[in-house]
């Protein structure tokens, strides 16, 4: 058996510096020894040097042999009492190096194609011990202190890059704790969350004798302003969160009204126009448009300029999705594809996107700092009105100092080498949507805006066949050219080699029929045209190997 | 200056490896190497292994000298430029060293007892750093794989720990990925947002032509139901955390409804059914109860049982938070305390209070493990139907996988070093109180029930006055010794040798007068009843020098 408890458990007993009866000074001693000092981690320290001297071959290192099926995992983990005694920290250095972390997904490979996140740089392993052991909360000063201002200055440096406002704005805003010129938190969903959270309190304040949604709720707040409801508007492509968001806000899932994209997997303004004038005539205040920028499904960017002449003719909020599209800012070359983003009220962006940190830095920012009085609190003992506690204006309470990744980012790459970074990426998305292009039994679905792409395999005589074939027939193939692509996929990763995701899109090409694709990220800088190739070839040869492949035959025949 | 953006960027403009022109194969070599190489990080590795081989120490030498001001910082923090060539490793770790960490909190010291969190297990920076080099994304299998099994584990021993279901109940739920026991969420906050959204959206579910709340929201759901409104009742000690979920879910905050406590800090029963009287002559549906297990403020314990009693019969949700006092129950010693926590319908703990991992990792457990159905989620590329992504029972969506933070604690405390923990914090808490009581000029105003109390100075002279003085005398007193409470915490907060938080209550003793408080947390096992001496005399010593101190001697005459 991979975990057994007992083993680690039982062998341990005798070396066990606790005993089962109460506590006497040396076993304190011995307690405290355990807790803190240095020695006993030498099993951890090792473990850990072998992982960070260099992350990629170490987590590639379960490569070339196939995944282990979930279920024999779950089987190896099931044990739900917590171990009585503690373990020496070798023999749980030895527990995590062979069962658990050899099997570790290695999202730093760059086989591994198909997440948005990358290998990171090397130096940030040590920030991560480094913020571990200090450990700071920056819900508030007394536990952040220098943190809160480094943090305002990061959101700053974050704002600047989206909004590019004048010193002066920046002189009156930037460590105002009033005021929040943006937000960290987890990750793209909170971020999402927050901003339509502060756009719905904004939406219905205070008023007459009703005291604001904030304080009476929602339903008063729409007898109060004679709506019969909210709406958020953003592309069929919109993130999941969004859904997520409506529900959790109490909107319900039914008021995230999904508007048709182009070609392109750009939102269309006409249906969004037409869309705004049935609400209208339902007498449903469209509460936000959500343009993207950078659509988790097939990197596209929403035409942003026209959505914010859209937005400010409906006097409605705008908020922009860059959760993982909004790192490319950073290059002069690509800056263009995102005009109109210094309209928005409020833009999501990941930094563990395509900045390059690791997970957890999520990053709300707000046009206008005001905006944060929507949503801000206090209490008695924590984020005390006038106080400079970072706590008064985030979703979350007690988070880590996150801020400082992102810093230390900034300085390590600086500007141009993320840009660099980033331009590379798109670069090889391009060249590879050319490679696919040169394959016969490969199709290119969505072109890649920025470094994202989706394609499928399609046998030729298949691709011959849709186009002749009538119905039931046609329906038949295109079903199960859509189960061997998903087939394709899954045996990729079980293999456990190299990675693609896969979705379900709705391509006009196709007339909107839906269609699995597989789903490439291009962050990744180790990740080479070879690389890419062979990955091809690899899903070539998965799709001859697959049932699906002889009923496709048969079918096109 | 502090901190120079200019010293930073010029100074190593020739040793930056970019240039402003386009890409070429050498620079992109030299910024692959910047961006992956070991050797480059030298610095950051040495001011690593200072830190993390003795953070205690590391996070205390900026003790015995005074906090900086924040305007000061602020002001050395205020370049909203992100820098535009890199700087060398060395040059930053530099930067970070003298500038920057020497001003953090030294939230690991044995004498910073104001918050709820301690000293850390000394092999917690090698987990930090593991993890970050993994950069594992929980929020799906494909990129967490086995430490999706690891968590729903974890979770497991949660679950156990405190509603100790049988071998049958975790054989049929621990790996059920339709369902959940428990969800990770970044802290406390979310944990109680997530258990009431959860709560709301089960109590308004589909009937009839109603779709249920999650899809047409909270108004609709009011009119089909017959409800004026919805209402969470806690005490008045409850988090400030609920006030934001109430806001968050569009119930509004005035439907917190805050019940007073009585003299040990606990919900008064009466109190709570009277309400709920007048709740439904309001025709206002109690959506939950929420007990409190270890509150914020005074570490009191509500009476779990009889606020289960009552939860059972108006047929409502019993949430309890036990965020912070949570970790009590891996104590045979103490877990009496918490009787009728196993009745609870969803549970908040925070491991990174007093389970002792760094900040991130809080927890919602849910008794019924078809109650996660109310809020999950899926979409198209992401926590599929069916799937066992772990994303699509959360809040969050991407997240880093915590939980081998705390099965790393799990296995080197073990439930007993824990337990010795816990056990030896509440004594020390005990043998504090005893302490203050023996001091003739402070005055204990909570007893500790965990081993948190508050407690205030006050002159003998002064304490006479307040008995014998007639209003409006008394009054100024009163707030005059608030003002001096205040000033010590804050003047000993700048010293920088110690720390206490302080907060406001309303005793009973006391008449329910807002009273300023001293606040002691005494979980870091380093500390010492020494080290609580010592920090008695400091604050008589700030209190004698205090100009309120002489105000209040002239108005005590």
């Amino acid at each position: 058996m991979l975990y057994s408890l007992d083993s680690l458990n039982c062998g341990d007993m005798d070396k066990a510096t606790l005993h089962p009866s109460g506590r006497d000074p040396q076993e304190w001693q011995a307690l405290l020894e355990q807790f803190l000092s240095h020695g006993s981690e030498e099993g951890l320290l090792e473990l850990e040097t072998n992982i960070t001297s260099d992350p990629v071959t170490y987590c590639c290192h379960g490569l070339n042999k196939p995944v282990k099926e979930l279920a024999e995992l779950e089987a190896n983990f099931s044990s739900v009492i917590i171990p009585e005694l503690p373990v020496n920290s070798s023999a749980y250095a030895r527990h995590l190096s062979e069962d658990i972390l050899n099997q570790v997904v290695p999202v730093s490979s760059p086989t591994f194609v198909g997440h948005m996140t990358s290998a990171l740089p090397q130096h940030l392993p040590a920030m991560g011990k480094i913020l571990t052991a200090l450990n700071q909360n920056v819900v508030k000063l007394e536990t952040s202190h220098i943190l809160t201002a480094l943090e305002r200055q990061v959101l700053g440096m974050m704002h600047k890059l989206v909004y590019n406002c004048d010193e002066t704005f920046y002189n009156q805003w930037l460590h105002n704790g009033d005021y929040a010129l943006a937000t960290f938190c987890s990750g793209g969903t909170l971020a999402n969350l927050t901003a339509m959270w502060a756009c719905r309190n904004q939406l219905l304040p205070a008023d007459g004798d009703f005291a604001g949604l904030a304080r009476e709720g929602l339903a008063r707040g729409l007898i109060h302003y004679g709506y019969s409801g909210l709406a958020i508007l953003v592309s069929e492509l919109g993130h999941y969160s969004l859904k997520k968001t409506v529900d959790v806000l109490g909107l319900g899932q039914d008021s995230l009204i999904k508007i048709e994209t182009d070609r392109n997997g750009r939102i269309c303004t006409s249906a969004l126009l037409a869309k705004l004038q049935e609400l209208r005539q339902r007498n449903i205040r469209p509460m936000a448009i959500v343009g993207i920028a950078g659509t988790t499904e097939t990197g596209s960017i929403d035409p942003l300029n026209a959505l914010a002449d859209i937005a400010e003719q409906e006097q409605c909020h705008f908020h922009i999705d860059a959760a993982w599209g909004g790192a490319s800012l950073l290059s002069e070359r690509h800056r263009h594809l995102f005009a109109g983003i210094e309209r928005a009220d409020s833009v999501t962006i990941d930094a563990h996107k395509q900045m390059y940190v690791p997970m957890g830095t999520g990053m709300v920012l707000f046009r206008q700092p005001s905006l944060a009085s929507a949503i801000s609190q206090h209490a008695n003992y924590i984020v005390r009105k006038g106080s400079k506690d970072l706590g008064r204006h985030t979703l979350e309470g007690s988070r880590c100092a996150m801020s400082l990744m992102l810093h230390s980012n900034f300085h390590l790459l600086g500007r141009r080498g993320f840009a660099q970074l980033i331009d590379a990426s798109i670069e090889k998305a391009q060249q590879f949507a050319v490679l696919i292009r040169q394959q016969e039994d490969f199709e290119l679905i969505s072109e890649p805006e920025l470094c994202l792409l989706t394609y499928r395999y399609v046998p030729p005589k298949v691709l011959q066949a849709l186009h002749v074939a009538s119905e039931p027939d046609r329906q038949k193939l295109y079903d199960e050219l859509n189960a061997l692509n998903q087939h394709i996929q899954t045996m990729q990763w079980s293999a456990g080699q190299s990675f693609v995701s896969r979705t379900t899109l709705q391509p006009t090409q196709w007339d909107r029929q839906p269609t699995t694709v597989l789903r490439v990220v291009l962050a990744n800088p180790l990740t080479t045209m070879e690389i890419l190739e062979e990955m091809l070839k690899e899903q070539r040869q998965l799709a001859q190997k697959s049932p699906h492949w002889h009923t496709l035959q048969a079918l096109a025949h």
